[in-house]
């Protein structure tokens, strides 16, 4: 009877070892095809310098559409389609100009995405403030006729550079209509950047209904600096504004979509994805080339390392996540039209740097179950899995019951390209970006291998 | 009875939780202080750029001695002074030149520090090895008359670059002798570089006693991938190599030392350093301006934040870590004879990138005490600390019993810089030098309140 007993564990531990060493064997085998025979730096380079800036609704979004589209197709996976997105267009129309009445030296300046145009130059006197608080609180007495600056810095402090990044977004998506409520004439902000540089970042913006659209712009770090000093010198120096952006009827794009289509359950789906548009300054390239790259690479890799997988894997290049989030909507409901059920999504929208980590959004269950496999990474420098946030692309797939999954790479240098005519191919590393895709493979063949536990919605 | 166990335990609880509280305030406050008023960046900018390369013997070396030492002196620390080290004096020359003879575009090419000079120009025929230990293993008749093309990648499959960097170092120290030996007329190899990319690696090479002495040079990494290709299609092509490089009697140098005086025990030391000498092309900003930079902002960040060490804390800049490690000796030497103990030592020495944990040389129970303290450093994204190399600047202070302990941040880029013209300022991130002196400020702060429980050496 010992013997049976011994025996038993013996072969019941000798099996468990062996699956926690095919698992290993699995994943690097995946790091070093990413690594040695990785194509996802020249995609990316193609992508950045072939096809460049992409903001939904314009001629080179839909070049970036084709591109991805032929690409995908080189690879030879089980389909290849383009997915119907009606997208808004709006268009810089020139070069923004800020500059102080009187000095010679504009600053660096973005109008924001969506803003109006200023229709000729504005002028007026600036007030300034510290905060987006500090706006909601001033009386229409202090702002009335002038234009608002909303000189807000990124918190420093933070290690993680994206929870200083929210609150400032914050004051770039509503600083105008709350300006204009309170009878600005325009409204000007620091950029969103950590960096002390001359890059301005651009960024979605949003009107209230029923307030006056005034006009919108970033001002580099720098710049903002600059103009501070300058209003301490002369409170009432004036500010004088040009821009020529306007808003068009909204346009047709696309999703582009690859899948290996699943052996043993077709219809459950693992989706993989970034975005496909990108800011109209810069290449886009941490934001989202990087992106959608890996999930490119994800899904050669998986072919390339003849993972047979039970469930389909998809990789998705979402359209017009900057400013609308509509692929991420048609992908969801065009999915659950078809009848299929996501059993998990990723995104990587964090740009293309060393992989830190995997946020979870889903049951406890299935985080649990998800961080049961830390220690296949811990040998990549992937240290930790933990409850989190997904993805704007993803999060409509949330109410399907999907577990939503973020990758996490390091944030220290995301807001230094971020939306600025700095992100750009030369600032991605290419192995940083491929330990990241190797990254995502080796979790989304643990996924498909294992599923998830906990059941989906009906 | 039972109430005075209680009472003890709850005071008991209490107080550790107040000392882990108390320490996590701290650690804060310094990553507060090196993240909102760091003065690493701008110091890093002038040894950079008022400096520049700095290889032992050089001029600017002596440049970079002064520099650092009245900048020490500006932060009114209790000392600071220059210690002499006698260093070698190798000096490059001039251009370094090898192309294929009859070929108009030249590869790009920097001879090995210590090489000797080509003496006018040296032309052969080219044999070629993938790994030192092909070549160890030829025979003589391969080799005899030839140039030795030492063409051996680093392995792109490890994920700690550092790993990859081991073996083609060797190539590098031992390449040309090994060659010489075998009757080759000069040795050129393939950088130690894992980017395919025009910017050839430098670094220290050695002729072994009793062979003779020829010319070696490396090759960027698409240099070498052409000559290569070129190689294939024609087996006899000839290569021409022309360098200036010399030797020169030794100098007189110094490393350059400031200090905190411990309140309670003066005479045990906790130093941290980085070397001062850089190679002659590019500015040393990773290799290793960074390092000195954060040596020197943890003593600026322990003064600022009001820490007053029990411990004698110094930060030192040491000379000739590069082709001699001669500072590192002179400093163990004389801080022995001054009857001094150091408790700990730390060396910066692996670039400016983002912190991922420390390594540490020294007794298990010294290494079980500092890993106590992990879950401190957690929230800054610090993920490791584990047995492993201290540095070549502190490896002599191991005899004496010190706790070595090596500063590990991120290494996917650091072989992009490495000993190139590719090493500059503009290379290195603000907040990832920052956050590393502010780990290693915080390290060293709880070395100093907790002291080394294992014994020195006597």
């Amino acid at each position: 009877m010992l013997r049976i007993i011994i025996l038993t564990l013996l072969i019941g531990s000798t099996s468990f070892a062996a699956l926690g060493q095919t698992d290993s064997l699995v994943l690097r085998k995946i790091y070093d095809e990413a690594l040695m025979e990785g194509e996802g730096y020249e995609n990316l380079r193609q992508l950045c310098k072939d096809v460049g800036a992409r903001l939904s609704g314009s001629e080179n979004a839909e070049k970036a559409v084709n591109w991805s589209y032929e690409k995908m197709q080189t690879y030879g996976f089980d389909k290849v389609w383009l997915e119907p997105v009606t997208v808004p267009h709006w268009d810089r129309g020139g070069v923004d100009r800020c500059a102080a009445v009187g000095d010679s030296i504009a600053f660096d300046a973005l109008s924001l995405g969506f803003s109006v145009a200023t229709d000729g130059i504005i002028r007026g006197e600036i007030v300034s403030f510290a905060s987006l608080q500090a706006l909601t609180d001033a009386e229409s007495a202090e702002t009335e006729g002038k234009i608002v600056f909303l000189n807000q810095p990124m918190n420093a402090k933070l290690i993680d550079t994206f929870g200083a990044y929210g609150s400032c977004a914050n004051g770039r998506v509503r600083g105008a209509s709350i300006a204009a409520e309170r009878g600005a004439i325009a409204f000007v902000m620091r950029s969103a950047g950590l960096r002390a540089d001359d890059f301005p970042h651009t960024g979605v913006m949003a009107y209230a209904d029923s307030i006056p659209k005034i006009p919108a712009m970033a001002l580099s770090t720098n710049s903002a600096y600059r103009l501070s000093n300058m209003l301490e010198k002369n409170p009432h120096l004036q500010l004088e504004l040009e821009s020529h952006c306007q808003m068009y009827p909204d346009k047709e794009s696309h999703n582009v979509i690859a899948e290996i289509t699943g052996s043993q359950f077709p219809e459950k789906v693992i989706t993989v994805g970034g975005h496909l548009d990108s800011w109209d300054v810069g290449e886009g390239a941490h934001d989202d080339g990087a992106g959608v790259i890996q999930a490119l690479e994800m899904l050669r890799l998986i072919k390339a390392t003849g993972i047979k997988p039970k469930h389909t894997i998809r990789c998705v290049f979402f359209m017009n996540e900057e400013n609308g989030a509509r692929g991420g909507g048609a992908y969801a409901l065009a999915s659950t039209a078809k009848g299929e059920k996501h059993i998990a999504a990723l995104e990587s929208d964090r740009g293309g740097f060393t992989p830190r980590g995997f946020t979870v959004d889903g049951s406890r269950t299935n985080l649990a179950h998800i961080q049961q496999w830390l220690p296949l990474f811990e040998p990549y420098g992937i240290n930790f899995i933990k409850a989190g946030y997904g993805g704007v692309d993803i999060t409509p797939l949330r109410e399907t019951g999907a577990t939503l999954i973020g990758f996490v790479p390091d944030s220290q240098r995301y807001f230094d390209v971020h939306h600025t005519a700095n992100d750009v191919f030369e600032n991605v590393n290419e192995r940083e970006l491929q330990l990241g895709a190797a990254a995502i493979t080796s979790l989304i063949y643990l996924i498909d291998k294992y599923g998830m536990p906990a059941p989906l919605k009906n």
